[in-house]
């Protein structure tokens, strides 16, 4: 029998860390999460408290009309393909085959308060850093998968969701405990399937949990405030390719058209209204240097304080970009892949966990609310839940990162883990003791 | 026994357009040519006409430091690897490995002069259409290897070097007649290496062909004059990446800095002294939407009237990205792959094929020169036997083609290839007749 | 025997209206200021209450040293011959002759406190509309000055300082009381020596005010926050000219530079620390359409939500600018010609207030503080009273208004100006009492 | 009784040289013109030669609906008032005001042929160099206007023109010979009217003259082929003023528009049929810095190697225009301010020419033809004569210039006035006798 994933807090965050997989395509990390959810359910069983009620994975677990952001067959596959290779387990892969990743587990006690924790599960775009400066490269849980990195602490969040469910299984808890462990958070693809879900029915209370974000080690806020709302978009500018030497005027150049429209968008004014953000994140166009470029392709993301916000950069980088095409002749496809609206942290839930906190081991410094200053699209649950007359909230544990989220060297100090556990597991007790 | 090349032009020419390849990658090419030149050597010697005396593959047929443009190990095993699977010879793949395509074949009698024929052999990264209007498609010959396509006439180029050499053979030729099929033309890679290499020493007259280029079925050009001279460029751009959202300013966007970079390098400015191209043909930039841009890789190449002008476009473009990467806080490598002289059709030479042109069967247009209007690494060849005192000539057979080269519409008239053989094996009668 | 201002307000706003000057070229609306403060003074002589002690106009009213944003000499001769010829008082013209227009007033009585009030009095080149939607072209005060408006309501401060400094003296005040009549206020020239200046030395109270900015008739806000630091640039881009069409290569093209810093400074990320602002408010470049241009000339700004967030635009800038003009083989220079810290209005000061103008007749709506969202150089005069450990206030008097400050259909609703008096009258004589 | 032109070649030509004027407001250069004209007829009268038979000036001297890029009556009053206050003659003024500058002179006698000569008379928005290495700064003729200079030779032309005149006179020419003395060429104004006009009806030979164009003193290109043909363009972009601070959402930046275009224009794909070009001249955008940029205004202009290049070339240009406008929310105005065709010099005429020059003193290279490689507007002139069946060449006499033409130090090598008349007086004599 293993050890409580309390006990293993460490191993467990580092045994995701070295298997990041980008998002839908998390097939060999739902693999691993079932693993241990079926670990806790059997400690669980062998110490007669009851065992998990529910491991729920595949459509199922979602609205599987909601997703967005989901990857082409070809990529989907080559993940797949990958997982099975590492070993995924089989029941996994032909519950997720075709990118229904992620899990769902449940803990039915009881009458008391039904209440959610939602935690994320997909890897970053990054490549992580190999030298003498990077922990997991010493230590030698660098990630193995090339150009893949859990750089924004999704392998740490699983780890707390996995011990949190673990801990409130042990305890007394009166209840229905549901924890989310989300697909696709970076590209704001699996929030809403899994909000549209049905085990997004009937929430009480929802909390969401991320680590570091520029808090330290020892430092919890209790609910973050003001997530910007955000899109993001696929642009594919279409031209004509033409001879670039022997007749560059026969062409519609692609790439022309591109570079105008890059210029532009980053030039979107800023807003009265608020914060707006703006990014292109990906470019691929043209073939080769004698070709004028027929096809531009662009990964694009615009954010904002307020959904209305969000809305206006859009529009303004959808007029952009067709007039750039239009400009040189080519044509354009602009495609919102996936949207996260804003949602903010509710009062009540603030401040329950605020007490918890300042009453927690390890916590040295609590404050009630930050700006996240970022996207989440943990905000589609929260809404949700708000909606049906719940509360929500989503704190920030701190972590020391000797390096900023998506980047090479991000790296979270594993002493936050336990925090967040007993900060979670104590605001659970007290929600059903209190049901604010 | 098979039929001759020239009784199968159309046939062989088919073969040559199912499987184009890249440059310096043409394994599967160079061992279809190979094959063929054995044939029309065991032809020959079955009719007691001599034979072949060298078939030349590998480093040996050209000077292998020169070479231009290669592609890296991957890209070079991919394309090896398909070629093996498709059946290559294991010679000829043994010969190329590494990237050291293309064929020498070369007949020596007698003291007549040295006469060299040069045709190039690769394809380009077009996609050929496969609609019903294209013959290839209809026919049944589209390229196999999606995303290639001999859009250029190069299978056509090869197919007329067989067949001319054949007919030297066949005929009572005294001399010594040199076929250079070249790989990486379209890179401009492959030129300088076969100029530098020990076959084109002691050329007297040098003969290059091309196909179409705008003329139709029935003319011919017999002089080429004014190719562009060109350099292909690889410019990286480096930059930091950052959270789009979180913390834009600590990142230095390298999209940002290609954009800059792409707009201001179409506006370099034209010059008094004659004809400048530029083109950035192909851009891949970036991760994911919301990481800014760390990377920048540009492919792109100028093109001048003289070599002087493409000098001047290729300072000015290094100033451009130079520049555009320090806006930014970005760092540069900017490398020249290839690059490729200016040199002329000689008058003698051109006043010869002229003539010939004039009186051979299918041909009612004949005009000496015409501007080329693009780049051509012939032109190392053509310099290397005009340096040494020799002739050089470049000459353009006319092909119905409905629609532009490099073009997925791209085809050529069949019936140009007997002209095309006929203007080449009666010239080089002439030209150890007369000796211009 | 003239009416008091405050009888008046409407029509003396009017007369402000009708003549609106450029900042340090505000000569003709110096010279009524100084004729309604001798009328002031001339009624409070009458009235026994004992006149304004100093009138002070031209270098001794502010550091003469420390302008900024001054513009050329030809500009200011203009402008000071138009004042002349419509009638400006002769020892005003020659106070203020080379760009030392504003004025400053003061009462000097007993022992109490010394309070300063700080209006601004330059407009602004906005054209003013002439469409019967717009009361002052209906009413028939639209500006007299061609191009030039009084779009941000200094007619109303103008208005407001006179009236308050009349009502203040007609009142049992105790103590000293200035009003700064500040000019160039719009490039922010003109804070900067008047707070250096020798009426700004121990002031231990200041109050500011402002008109509208999005706030109806009614409303008061009794302090601002957050007003963005602010930097001015000028920047010349030097190139070099040649024929566009023989030699267009032999120029440096500044407007291709230009073209190039303006994209990308508009492209300047957004900053995690908070809102940011650039923008390009003017060029002038080139001669004919036929030349080559061999300069640009624009003006700019950046702000930010701190000084060092402006600091951090004024940087990226710069580097854009000089990498733009390097791109295209020009010189830069680059000359910040005006600045403005970012200053907070002091707690107790805006509690003051705001119970002030609560109890102010017409005021149905009171606020504390709101973030200003602009930038103001009253920020110099408000740190130098906290540098010395005085306190200040910055406070919005709401003004139904048509359209947006700055556009050409913006006007002013007059039943804020007695608001806005009451207020301060009340405000000045609480501070004498309360001393906070 | 003053002195021939001849005799005093460099003298009138510094006085012209002195008063550059820009295109129809060139008031006082046509008073000097008719000062000196009149001057020539006194002498010939005297010397009984006859006399110049019309002296024409204003609207009756061409098509006056046919004026192209007249600039606005305040810019036509300045320069009018300016040339009235340095003296113009009244009847010069009468009859050009409103911008119908410019003489036709023509002498009558018997009923030889009818030959024309045109020279240009305008000059550039250059400002002049002042420095040691500039001889007119030096031999204190340098322009009396600042920013406007003689940077192209127009006073030589003009000098040339009288020279000839008063020599033709003076011989026993027998025909009908006459001077355009054309305003407004820079900006291709005053081709078209002069050709439009009586006094270019029934002419049997054209020619026009060039010096320089980087020829040197001592040669002389009988006729230019290939002028480009050309296109000036005046746009002007309309968006939406507002606060760059508080709102600059609510503003469409003219400003950002203009980059946009004048990035793109110089982006305009060069052209396999051959020389184009494209120029944005002059831009002038936006108030002050605190304010959105409502409007842009541009000149730009385009050229082809042939009229159907220039049109291309115009095509794209509106294009690019509009689709930045269209991409900030702006408006666009883009006017074809005036235009010329191409046109080229007549075999016969350039062998007269070419055969005259090879006689004459001063002249020791001699060539028949040179590309010209910009544009002229004389090439209406030569296009009415041609259509009409006459012949026409514009020839270029050499002369020494340190600098480039539209440049600050542009001078011209006065030897070459001499050689000029002398050419051309000989080539109107043959043409009398020979009549090719």
């Amino acid at each position: 029998m293993t050890r409580t994933v309390r006990d293993r807090l460490g191993d467990v965050r580092r045994t995701f860390h070295r298997y990041p997989e980008p998002g839908w395509r998390e097939f060999y990390t739902t693999s691993l999460l079932v693993d241990e959810l079926e670990a806790i359910d059997a400690r669980s069983e062998e110490a007669g408290t009851g065992g998990i009620d529910e491991i729920v994975v595949g459509p199922e677990a979602m609205d599987p009309d909601e997703r967005m952001a989901v990857p082409n067959d070809d990529d989907l596959e080559t993940w797949f393909d990958r997982a099975r290779e590492r070993g995924a387990r089989q029941d996994v892969l032909e519950a997720t085959e075709g990118g229904y990743t992620g899990v769902v587990a449940r803990v039915r006690r009881g009458d008391g308060p039904s209440i959610g924790l939602r935690v994320d599960i997909d890897g970053l775009f990054v490549e992580e850093a190999s030298d003498d400066d990077h922990e997991p490269a010493v230590e030698g849980f660098r990630s193995e998968h090339e150009g893949l990195m859990h750089a924004c602490g999704h392998d740490a969040h699983m780890t707390i969701g996995l011990a949190t469910l673990e801990a409130v299984l042990e305890s007394d808890f009166d209840g229905t405990f549901t924890v989310f462990f989300q697909p696709a958070e970076e590209e704001a693809g699996g929030g809403k399937p899994m909000a549209d879900g049905p085990y997004a029915e009937g929430l009480e209370y929802l909390l969401a949990v991320h680590v570091g974000l520029d808090h330290p080690t020892g430092k919890v806020v209790a609910g973050i405030v003001k997530p910007l709302a955000m899109s993001h978009i696929d642009a594919t500018i279409r031209g004509r390719s033409a001879h670039a030497g022997k007749a560059p005027n026969e062409g519609h150049n692609a790439i022309q058209a591109m570079a105008t429209a890059v210029q532009n968008a980053y030039g979107i004014p800023r807003h009265s209204g608020g914060m707006t953000r703006v990014n292109v994140g990906r470019v691929e166009a043209g073939t080769a240097s004698n070709i004028i470029a027929e096809r531009a392709d662009v990964v694009a993301e615009v954010r904002g304080e307020t959904t209305a916000l969000m809305e206006y950069v859009k529009g303004e980088l959808r007029r952009t970009f067709e007039s750039a095409a239009a400009m040189h002749g080519c044509d354009l496809e602009f495609d919102v892949v996936s949207e996260s609206p804003r949602a903010d942290s509710d009062d009540e839930l603030v401040d329950l966990v605020y007490d918890v906190a300042g009453e927690t081991d390890g916590v040295d410094d609590t404050v009630r609310t930050a700006d996240f200053g970022a996207s989440e699209d943990a905000t589609f649950l929260m809404r949700r839940v708000q909606d049906e007359g719940g509360l929500a909230s989503y704190l920030i544990v701190g972590t020391d990162h000797p390096d900023s989220h998506h980047t090479p060297h991000f790296d979270v100090d594993e002493r936050s883990l336990e925090i967040a556990v007993d900060v979670l597991v104590e605001s659970v007790r007290r929600l059903e003791v209190e049901r604010p």
